[in-house]
């Protein structure tokens, strides 16, 4: 994406982190990732996060989408020898709407479809103080509310680069056009 | 501790919730537990806390600290043959003045010495987007300052039972005189 665009999203995402009452560090505030899977449409397919902590054992991380913007469908592999990352999604601010394997629960998913390949569409709408855990290798796609989203990840040690995607022509990392 | 003294305490936490901008469920609210090592003085020694999640791998928390209030020097042992529990405490409001194992390096520390055994001086202090990782088996103490504080907590699994505390008269619950 273009630097632009990435400065774009970063002061967008402070505004989340502030309107969610989340104290940053100034170090933190230039630490911010925007990630578009290399798709150049930020805005609708992407991801803005703040890594806190990742440890061998443990990771923390915040994460904002804005309105109507989709995390891909993912899932976490063995890595290293390690079990697949598992984590918590808890919803800070606004609304998630998240999407895991399971039976489908809705007739009409609130969500809109993303353009990129996703399977799964049991439905968790996550409200400020909600909280769901998404075990390994379990598939999972999110996309912001009305409002937009913050939320906490609590989480085993990221290891994004072995992130599985059910639409293989992507991949993770967002790279700036200079 | 008295039902009364702990029904004070969860209230004082959620006010310290809100303070923070942190959105709990109802369900939440009513889980909040209250630790005073049964020395029966809460206000000054223990400690108020939330657990969000707890698995085999992963546990997130927040606590909260009333101004002065201490939580005793502890540290975290093996259990089940897992590597004792790794945390990250994150300042979300308020100061927390923590000690941990390390050379002393201030003249005078800014906590008041709680009426328990401490062994541990080294100061870190903690402002709203601060943290520090305390690794396994490190002996820590902390309070809270002026304003008191809200900490989230970023850890392995809790096993809280096998704590171990420099002061032998202290074991971890608070229990309630009915």
């Amino acid at each position: 994406m273009k630097k632009s665009e990435y400065n774009e999203q970063v002061k967008l995402t402070l505004e989340y982190f502030d309107k969610a009452g989340i104290a940053l560090t100034d170090k933190e505030k230039e630490s911010i990732e925007v990630i578009d899977f290399n798709q150049g449409r930020v805005k609708e397919f992407g991801l803005q996060l703040l890594v806190y902590v990742n440890t061998e054992r443990v990771c923390a991380k915040e994460m904002v989408l804005i309105p109507g913007q989709t995390c891909a469908e993912h899932w976490h592999v063995p890595t290293n020898g390690i079990p697949g990352k598992e984590e918590t999604f808890r919803c800070r601010y606004g609304q998630v709407y998240l999407y895991v394997e399971g039976e489908k629960n809705v007739d009409e998913i609130k969500a809109t479809l993303p353009k990129s390949d996703v399977s799964v569409f049991h439905e968790v709408i996550l409200n400020p103080g909600d909280q769901y855990t998404i075990m390994p290798g379990v598939k999972h796609w999110f996309q912001g509310g009305p409002d937009g989203a913050v939320i906490s990840e609590f989480s085993t040690k990221s290891t994004d680069e072995t992130d599985q995607f059910t639409d293989k022509n992507l991949i993770r990392s967002g790279s700036l056009e200079e």
